[in-house]
């Protein structure tokens, strides 16, 4: 099925309002979600809508969230989420990082007691629209384990930094810091296809291709896959974001983050409030004229996407390219949503008696 | 040979005296490196001190530089080094930034007309003494292929990020950005070993084993080694690192980045100005009670390092544990040195008319 972003962004909206949202965190939220769908990241998109429902339904994500600063600095600060929707507690918490930046040159906000974000790439992208430079992480549920470790500690904790440019869409960098995602091993598992080594272990921390081995107690890898090839380094990163967005900021860390999906009960020994996120903005013209700054981007994006090919079919992407070119696609013609999708959303739709898809 | 740091020290700063640095500039200098013999990494000690000498004949190390910040806000601000030594220029950045952050909760240096700076842990310890956060990075000249290029065009560009705990060492990830630095290729060559697959690849971009194959043209790979495993991740962590480091400052960057060894000449078409760095500071305080937060932070550590290990005997690392340990044990034992690295520093000794080691 083909969706114009606007019927789906109206459609997401009006879940969120019969979840009790105020319209403009419903709006917010569904900005989120679409922004995702738009730019080709299906997997954090309205696929996740039922996923978002089913928390609430738990009362895990808290539909009229307070969300407030709890400690601050010129340029830093605290904000709990109140177990708000990540969709909208992070925004939130971008805003008062690019406030910061306004006045100072730079911004940083820690947040705790929140949840599941959306893509990272939408709230760095917020800076990069006023010419910051932009960063968003989050952790989340346990499923990767430390490098020497059979255990999953970490989630697949996301980083991302997000640059404006001159005539090219910014570069952003938006990624998992394991060695592959959890909807690339989906994605096997409806296939029936092996899985390459190096992106999951079994329980025991063997090797495996089986893109089931995460359900018999089996991790993600961190970036890197074995230590040989740098898995330390995928470690550190994941570690990283962890701290910053939880140990900083008072949310649950490590094995403690509560899961995403509603079967699963968070730990009942929790060391923080829900999950945590970590934002931040810095004014490019903090550091250079703007016009310098970008006429200089412009120069690097082209110099790297005019790089020797190894294959001459296969150009070097710049970081954020496919999704810019999913964007303008799917913008002018529609987003595709799988079957499966359609029913779930349209599953909401009965529940809530709103208008299907 | 077995030397005590002091030691290593005072022949240190009488090489960089030698040079004409002022004597806080030789002290300062000599800490960066001796610090790095002592964790361990060898790589990046006293091991380059020949490499500084030599860019210095070369007049491309200005021994007597006049660091001045040329752009700045209340918490951010471009540095220019004047073509000093990195070990130099890049602790009088991170002094700013922690200046800036003492006032304001944050602070952040972008850094043009530098040269190498050392280990980056060096730099955000120094925020870290302060319970700050630090950040450090450098970008280096290029040696690394971006995902689908077989053209060098990034430096191993490491990033650091470091963390104070309570009664743990702080946790310190610094990492190349590739997925194994070029010494790590210098062991092999030297020992006659292949490298493991995922490391290289030749000329032409095809895998290969050969430690010698960058000098035949060929290229470092990013972490993650190739597209299925996440070589784009670690192409955008280099690539973040690189504008960071020089595009925001005016610093030359990817192809353009100058040379380390003084047998090859800068390029002829400069972007900017000698290699960049960013270094950043933010307070703990500025988020939550110090106290509170190394508690978590302990509390961390403590979780990881019990993690079920794969193998019983090898146990999950912290990062920055491995250098804690070699540090503890160099500064009671001392630091060895391999007689090439004492053959070259007595080498420096009689050149300058110094005592030899």
């Amino acid at each position: 099925m083909l969706v114009t972003g606007p019927v789906l962004r109206t459609f997401t909206e009006n879940i969120f309002l019969a979840m009790g949202c105020t319209g403009g965190h419903a709006k917010l939220a569904a900005d989120v979600l679409i922004k995702s769908d738009l730019r080709g990241i299906d997997s954090h998109g309205v696929a996740r809508l039922t996923g978002y429902v089913r928390l609430w339904e738990k009362k895990r994500i808290n539909a009229k969230p307070d969300i407030r600063i709890v400690h601050e600095t010129a340029t830093t600060a605290t904000i709990d989420g109140d177990a708000g929707l990540g969709l909208v507690v992070a925004p939130f918490a971008m805003k008062v990082a690019i406030e910061k930046a306004e006045k100072l040159g730079s911004g940083w906000v820690s947040v705790r007691n929140s949840n599941h974000f959306g893509i990272a790439g939408y709230h760095a992208l917020m800076a990069v629209e006023k010419d910051m430079i932009g960063f968003a992480m989050t952790n989340a549920s346990p499923l990767v384990s430390p490098t020497y470790s059979s255990e999953r500690l970490l989630g697949t904790n996301p980083m991302c930094y997000a640059f404006p440019a001159g005539g090219y869409p910014p570069v952003i960098v938006d990624m998992a810091t394991s060695a592959a995602a959890n909807g690339k091993l989906e994605i096997a598992q409806r296939s029936g296809k092996q899985v390459p080594e190096g992106w999951v272990q079994d329980k025991g921390g063997n090797p495996t291709t089986d893109p089931h081995a995460l359900k018999s107690g089996g991790s993600l890898l961190p970036l890197g896959s074995d230590p040989e090839h740098g898995s330390h380094k995928g470690f550190g990163l994941g570690a990283t974001v962890d701290i910053l967005s939880a140990v900083l900021s008072g949310a649950n860390y490590g094995p403690w983050v509560p899961p995403f999906v509603a079967f699963l009960e968070p730990p009942d020994d929790p060391v923080g409030l829900g999950i945590g996120h970590f934002l931040g903005a810095m004014r490019v013209d903090g550091f250079r004229p703007v016009g310098e700054f970008k006429i200089h981007m412009d120069n690097w994006i082209r110099r790297f996407k005019s790089s020797t090919p190894v294959d001459p079919d296969q150009k070097v992407i710049i970081p954020g390219e496919p999704e810019a070119e999913a964007e303008a696609d799917r913008k002018a013609n529609g987003i595709p949503l799988v079957d499966a999708v359609v029913n779930d959303l349209n599953g909401l739709a009965e529940k809530f008696g709103i208008n299907r898809l």
